[in-house]
């Protein structure tokens, strides 16, 4: 940690931070340049944050040396995470990158088994559906709930997949568990502490969605909430950030995040391109810029007809167009597998 | 709903929309232009909503002509919201505008009694303080809980207050309920609808932060929300957005949309200029500046001794700097007031 | 400058920056903490820019200490810039703020001296007017030129007005100070650095809009080149930042801006709404939130006729607006100074 | 285009319109609405802009149909664009991507001239370099001028390339002609106008990079700026925007950005993963995930000494990394190519 002081802070007031860092166990260097006393805490307190010295009187800024994050790092932990399901797929390392494929809202069983059918004719491993849905506005289709969650547990044990859907509510996670082989925290609750304690708590794989707004940094520390809580299944997930310019796109794919996170961590991540840009055209040459940057999997929204779905009908593929894609992905990572 | 089609469109993808409109109780008109088919649906069914059209094949992009807030909207409701409390205080029209203070978190009874006073004295009308803290990381120190909330309904009722604090899970809401006046939702759980829901059943009023990247329409849909669950008692707070900027201040704080909200709602608005700039230097600047566009209150975080502070010192002001600032914002407030 | 080196960086990367830093004047500290080595590089060699250091192999990131303008800098010259034109008329410091009003594009004469009276009436200092129109589209109209600066300087001889025009290539120069006593650069150009050193090198005031997207240390680094080139007479210009929302107003302003670049920079700085808003409601308001915080003055577009504005007629005052938004502000200026 | 009127809008006021819009060419249809008056005006003004219209009084927003780029537009002209140089390379179309290598700035004759051969030798088509510098701040190296455009022709015919610079100021047109044979216009001269229209008005192919924070219609239409004078060989370059992020990357690059130009221009689109990243780690994924989308072309930032690069060190590939990064771009693209 350094600290930077106010041109006209006073050496009383240095002195009583640096004071409190030794007191806390950090090894101190005291720098007088020409305008700014900078002191450098040698050392890493995680309970002695950045933000607690800055609001010592006299504190210009503080800046941190070591990322906050710490089970999430790859620093603490140099291998891959890999996470195995009960039926061998893997995620992570050197594993097949995964493809998780379903709707984005879980409307009735017979559309819902179309999509299973086609996602596992075309080798995906998971059905996604949603059973309770975020939603913009109240006017919107919130989603069927337990039902749809049994919808989606016989489809997926039909057509031998696993399951992914998204929790809203930790007060929902037991009856949750008894569905899914995944849960899901999506994007707007990337940042809701309760939520990732609670599925932190259990060791069912999560698929954490970075935030509409969240750094690279933020979303990091939010996987190690649940770290922290003893989980270590934690499945990273770039779908797209909010820019200035929704013209053409939902959002903008951060397609070098993927890199970024494998440098600095050891999590798995996955891509969803239907969220990250809301466009079927754009689906496919997301989904392999993805994978060529080192993706461990593709989440896709399908649905068995599309102009008739409750949500995101826009960026949902119909399952002939699914089937086109994910041979021409699977194509694609062929010929780009050594 | 305006519906804008692709060039290459056909004329039975039209039709289809057209169709489904037309059973849905749309008046439709169809004007070909140049380019582009467009496809006015006049009516206002919020069932039908944008999203779903433009899951119709060859649809570019559908455009809104009425705004998605309804319950929230001054259309409906020309009058402002005011809310009154059991002491007679008012938020909202043009009642004096309120201020809340108090610490980050609620750390101990004593320092916590010495903000309530010196909130007391000049003439705030709440305390605010936090007992479940939602963090960015885990490492920082996550509030009291319960125990927090005692000590506040404790000093505030020793000083004639009235109390603010964050509700960060459904399940807490009734024990929350017995200690405060005022719920609050953190600009993180902003769409985190669960949550939405469950204040919107009881009839506590609400504090509803705007999320770090909200758009001001995404704002009051998160307001429709607890509305739409009948709770009208909603009071929105703007304290900064998220910018490419933040070597300076912590957010950016939208000024604007203060006026522009007051345009298009009628509910309440205030301001906190302390997570809006993270910046002591520019809490009285900014809270004048809120004022002047009309927000109804402001909400100041002070400590009893900010550099001991477990959260939030940087942004936190010292009692006597807070004595200073709220002589100064009370002067302006006479001055400006006809 | 602080440099972090990467956790599997080698002892013999840091000695290379540590002998290059040596070489070149600074006086080294040298930290090795639990994952990273950090140097400490304390003196101030404006030509080895962090930049140049980052370029070494190892390095995770270097952090600059010392804001990087230096002739822009409080620290540097602590008294506010004072502007004096040959009329008296003062910006900056403590002196009343100005008033800058005038039509987006200068059109006809007739048109122009009705808004000049209007200005002058109600106590503006200055008459602006574009004559060379930066736009987005081609199809834009892109000004009337050297007519319409006769035009302006007329008009405000004629009304004992100054005047201020945006520049927009170097090679205008000569001419554009025949008739301006201000020059204007515009947001997009605020990175046009072959701009800045021509306006540089004369000794007009020039006022420099903030780019849409500029930090505000860039926006300082902009204002110094001009100085660096030796013209002291720059005035800053807040006009508004690009953000994730424009559905109910052109930009963000980012009134914040303004106490945070009194507090680094001495230069005097000024509030645009009319750009920052691009709605005729929000004018007043956000002039008023501007001047609270302590801008040093105010421009406003305004036209006789806005419904035949040539451009920007949905942001632009008419006339009687403009007189009563004149009285309100002049009246909330008298009644908020000692 | 599509007048929307606010609630509160007079008949006369909507009539108003109606008759300047009928005065102009539109044909008008009229709907009245439940809240909202709506005016469609069908018909295609480039002189009438939404711009005009929304100055109207009443008029709540004007949306618009068909996008304002024209001459850039896929509608008009749906084949690529494919641009020849004399020695029979081309860009566009189904052509082999190119890549253009070469320093951030052009240092000495030595030093290019082995970047010139290690690109010639790895199969790149084009040498770049920087003569002429924009730097955000005075103290930054800004270029050795015409003698650095020698030493890259000179350079450049030793080895058989062809060359790229950035031009920054209309004046420098003929000089820089009689050196380069591509121009560039950096991103934060994307809306120099006055430099789109010089460049417009001669032949030579430029390369215009998207501004930080341009949305994909406003690079557009700065294309349309170029092709509007009669210049048709324009090459875009995604560059990166400007995100909130800026902690592990320069910039976010908006990969989805070629798909979508590629479907609504016929222009050419390049990617440049240094800038659009800022670290060395990261260009051959990003230039990877850039081709796979359909970029026509990569730019890559290369030093034979990094660690003494006056600008852009970090970013820059060492010679020996860059064969390695191109011999796997040409491997991949091999493996890639039907």
């Amino acid at each position: 940690m350094i600290i930077i002081m106010e041109p006209n802070s006073t050496e009383a007031q240095a002195k009583k931070i640096v004071e409190f860092l030794k007191n806390n166990g950090f090894e101190i260097r005291f720098n007088q340049g020409q305008v700014h006393t900078v002191i450098d805490a040698i050392g890493d307190k995680t309970t002695v944050t950045p933000g607690r010295i800055s609001g010592f009187d006299g504190v210009k800024e503080v800046k941190i040396i070591r990322e906050p994050f710490r089970l999430a790092s790859r620093d603490r932990k140099p291998d891959d995470t890999i996470i195995e399901f009960s039926n061998g797929v893997k995620i992570g390392g050197k594993n097949k990158p995964v493809t998780i494929a379903g709707p984005c809202s879980i409307e009735d069983y017979d559309g819902l088994l179309k999509a299973a059918i086609a996602a596992k004719e075309t080798g995906c491993e998971f059905l996604r559906g949603g059973a309770f849905k975020p939603r913009t506005s109240p006017y919107d289709f919130q989603g069927h709930g337990e039902k749809a969650l049994e919808y989606m547990r016989k489809a997926a044990d039909e057509t031998g997949l696993l399951t992914v859907s998204e929790i809203m509510d930790a007060s929902d996670l037991d009856m949750m568990c008894n569905y899914v082989d995944v849960l899901q925290i999506g994007a707007r609750n990337m940042q809701n502490f309760k939520l990732l304690q609670a599925v932190g708590k259990c060791n069912k794989p999560v698929i954490l969605k970075r935030g509409l707004s969240s750094t690279i940094r933020e979303f990091l520390l939010a996987a190690e909430h649940i770290l922290y809580q003893g989980n270590p299944n934690v499945i990273l997930c770039e779908r797209g950030i909010r820019s200035f310019d929704s013209a053409f796109t939902r959002n903008v794919m951060d397609i070098a995040s993927i890199p970024v996170i494998k440098r600095y961590s050891h999590l798995p991540i996955i891509i969803d391109p239907s969220h990250g840009t809301g466009q079927r055209y754009l689906i496919e040459p997301l989904a392999k810029a993805g994978l060529v940057v080192g993706a461990d999997g593709v989440m896709i929204e399908i649905h068995h007809d599309p102009e008739n779905a409750l949500s995101d009908g826009k960026q949902s593929l119909p399952l002939s167009m699914f089937k086109e894609v994910m041979n021409n992905l699977n194509e694609f990572y062929k010929k780009n597998t050594p």
